[in-house]
């Protein structure tokens, strides 16, 4: 059943609590009053640490949710009467209910990839319409890595594609709600994926990493922050008790918090992904490089395996589904999971019914 | 010093921390996976409770922030073409960066009032303009409840405002950031003076009354509330990890917590007021009926007294001064601060030099 | 040359000037001094005429321009948290600048066609997420007729995708820039290929059909016009000196000057295309129903066509090329640029160098 | 009655028709097709012309409305996140429906006035809230040029005020929709009036000046207009047919018609405001310096007065009324009014009931 908490599941890894040193440290900075809005001693510490990971010039932000993030950022790099080229699979185009055009005025650009990897052969085409007062004029590229299909650009292709982009007067945008998974795969710095690949401005993911609730906004290109602490506000993405975010950051990034949790689901991802390889019926369907696994399975068992525990739908045409795992996911829950679905799938065919 | 951790301020009651209460909730919910976005069983649980609260047939969501959850609220009442009245004070109109005109799109018509509270009188000028199609149309007004001077509506007032409204074709909103307060002054519930009262939809606020960060949106006219999830998704309110925004609220309703914190900082409002009044040049300048103290005080020693405890100064020419306090807010801190405010203002005037 | 004024080009019917009754209707009604903004009785003389053309119940509004009738259509039928459903062709997607996008603050959905016209079964696949608050919800369907690639929809095409659409929920917007082109095609009246046909709300294009600058919104369902005044003024479409557009529309609904002018450009873009037909390398691509025609042609000719008479370039992959005929294209225009072409084309290959 | 079309009115300068000159440049440029959009050669002529009015470095677009250039013009110069300061009766704030609060996004500050003007005086106390995240940023103040009182600037008065803004880090907005009656005040070239001393970016109006419907937008700071095609083709302003515009502006700056009508209908008001002086129970209130007499008149007897020849009721407090001349205005006009005005407003009190 969805919301059984005595086992984990696969459905995302927001489905996931907070990890134990988030809440140890929320805890401890539960302790008297101190100026509202970020202007604390707190928030202050902890952007310097997340300074030391992205680089003494970068410019950072802490907002709620990964939304905020990315309809803030773009609206540094936008003009309404610009469109933002992104992967027609990007979060920012397909799951965030229209918050980039409502937010940023303009228009996005969906662009067909097979692993929601954007390059510049791809790009190309839409360079087409500078100058043309009757089109929206091309002002960003937006990107996301880890990818919302679990693949990981390589630092390659990132400052190939930025490179690209800034030589045709672009900035580019990186969604990282996943980054840390991403960086765990390539054995990278945060900064090396991002700032010094040529990323302008980054959303960069807590949340399904082990926070409760929490965002930041890394601006590599100082200019583009300049009047971000007004986006923030306005945007309603300024929390007053800022200390509680910085503090959850504080402990995100104490021992590498970020890189331990990243490390161990792209791991548990893995060992999913070479189960489900075993299984009848069941065919992985991109690279398991960060914590996701896309596979198509058995119509028929779609809800008996959800049963199981649970995972999201992606395609229904192929029944292509998609597991997450998570900082919590253990070595039990994946093999658990796999034991019985290999039990449920083995069935003979006749002895079940498929769905009408 | 801001920020000095050893003691209580009077900045504003989100400079305190949050309430341990809520803070064990929190602890209590982190376990194991549930569907995220809201869809989980202790989303439903705290929904209910408020439901208790705010009526049967209330639709309540959580969202971030208060200025969230006002500008979310206002997009269900006020179409770009519109206006919402509101006093000249609002929070809405002066301190959340022009947020309800990009979201809304539409224009705030500032009521200039004496203690922050509008009534009909001060309306009805502002109705003349209904079918001149170069006129914005008055949609709304917004009320907040306690206003933004620690002033409270009675039941009395409200009823008359709403009614007086709707008669005019108007849906009232209601900031309650801190409603609380309000109706632990009034006595009364907090329906009675929110949804029984007339309001159409409130914005519940929690986060200033002992929680990290969470806000709710009360609709009592359900028709409002028809696509607000939409709109919460789009505005970059939906926390992925709902739970735990539900579980502070939970715990702000269990054993009528949020009800407890605000009789003992009002109390200490009061306890403040009487004190200030004793001081030698101040004058408190508004009724003390929330948690908040207005009063003048002498120019020359605002430095040393915010030295004392921290204070934000409301009207520069007049310096008159803003004091809020909170649920952590004790006793000692307010004879404190009286004591050695006492002994600052009884200098004689020549020992000090007044800044230039 | 562009702009050479001896003759007409095929680069658009806005490359035209305006009808000599259009002019003399505009020179008839300006004497003396009549109220601003609509309050006159030539406009309101001028409503009674399309009303009798569109139907009694009919709420018509004149507007400037084509993207804005566009625009403030599709306010009244879609919220931001919407999508507007409309041809991956259709001019409000590819040729507004973005506009919707920021007007309505929604996203457009583009669809896939062959000739620009949409179906119920190409709608189906975009219907699936109605409930989701990730994704944003359909709200409405916009037809183009004639498309922008000159085809028309049959008047039961116009019922099966309205009857569709309402049945989903969503209403129907029509782009009629060319409706006149349309009704003239098909030989039916104005209202039965857009009210009679299900269309809740018709932008009616008046400019590309002989006048100086004017569109008329024409609401079916009257409910959707109820704040239209408000939405036109705000949207900067309200002309202080409306009895100038109203004069322009009454010339082109005086002696059915709007289906004169349409049989006669249609008749013009036949006998263009049968020419065309004929021409060594091109073919004639899209059925050609209104006054257009597309056209594959030698690339290495382009710009020597060009310089006989204008077009555009609608596909540079395929070298397709757009001709539009208009209200004053005579058949020696047709016929001269048949002729002249036709030698250019016809210079053996080698003697003329194509472009590197 | 209104719309009596044997007489004039003083109900708007809108309410006039057309001046000749300008019906007959549009007949002229009526021939043969030209580039649409203004890629033609009269919209490139007229400009020529306009920047010998205006300087060599002005940046020149046509747009179809007063709003419309307002709109366009403060996109250029305030952000979201901004305000733009300008007079409680500035018609951006009172008479657009919120067109700017939607299409800027930002709020409008209104500033009280008695004339209408704006100093540096009553800008600076507007001018605190600079670095406070919570508090709109001020970033333009708008003035508008004739007044919305009928007053005008002095050159100096301009020159200061620009000064002070641009020291302070805003940029000046001028709305000069009767820009040409101040400049015919002033006896100085339009660049003087606007540009010269110290105007970032101005709305010239053409239509409240013998004008179909056209405006134009004038950038003194070039790097304003960068994007300016791309703002006005999304904001709904781009004329597909240019020419039309550009001939009405050609024709406004042909023999200085713009200064011909902008003496002539300056004179008739201050004819007119000699009148009202002479009338019994009527007071001018405003300096008359341009188009416009603001006066009080007997509340018994404004409809009698309206019977004769309509103005407009400005304030129903106080009964003061606008009279507006037009290019078109005749002495006649004028004394006919005044002696008719005479007779009803010396009636006998008793002999004509006011009304309840």
């Amino acid at each position: 059943m969805p919301g059984d908490r005595s086992r984990r599941h696969f459905g995302s890894d927001n489905w996931s609590g907070v990890h134990p040193e988030v809440i140890a440290a929320i805890t401890a900075v539960n302790t008297g009053h101190v100026p509202s809005y970020g202007h604390d001693t707190y928030t202050a510490a902890a952007i310097e640490k997340l300074r030391d990971a992205f680089g003494e010039q970068a410019e950072i932000f802490f907002v709620f949710s990964g939304t905020g993030a990315n309809v803030l950022s773009l609206q540094t790099i936008a003009q309404p009467f610009n469109t933002v080229l992104c992967a027609a699979s990007a979060h920012i185009y397909t799951s965030e209910c229209g918050a980039a055009e409502k937010h940023v005025g303009c228009k996005l650009t969906p662009i067909e990839t097979r692993d929601g990897k954007i390059d510049s052969e791809r790009l190309l085409p839409h360079l087409q319409s500078f100058g043309n007062d009757h089109a929206v004029q091309p002002a960003a590229v937006s990107i996301t890595q880890a990818t919302e299909y679990g693949t990981v650009y390589s630092l390659d292709e990132i400052r190939l594609l930025s490179h690209f982009a800034h030589q045709n007067g672009l900035k580019v945008h990186m969604d990282g709600a996943r980054l840390a998974n991403a960086a765990a795969h390539l054995g990278c710095s945060l900064a090396e994926t991002s700032g010094e690949a040529g990323i302008d401005v980054l959303s960069f993911g807590g949340t399904k990493n082990g926070l409760i609730a929490g965002e930041a906004v890394v601006f590599f290109d100082p200019e583009l922050a300049r009047n971000f602490a007004y986006r923030r506000m306005q945007g309603t993405q300024l929390s007053s008790k800022m200390r509680f975010i910085a503090a959850q950051f504080d402990a995100l990034f104490t021992d590498q918090l970020w890189l331990r949790s990243a490390i161990h689901s792209n791991s548990m991802a893995r060992l999913l992904a070479e189960g489900i390889e075993t299984l009848p019926g069941c065919r992985v369907t991109q690279p398991v490089e960060a914590n996701e696994v896309f596979a198509t399975i058995p119509r028929a068992y779609v809800t008996a395996l959800q049963n199981v525990s649970q995972f999201h739908i992606w395609d229904e045409d192929t029944t292509e589904a998609r597991f997450v795992c998570s900082f919590d996911t253990t070595e039990d829950d994946v093999s658990g999971f796999i034991t019985v679905a290999r039990a449920i799938l083995s069935e003979t065919k006749g002895a079940r019914t498929p769905p009408p």
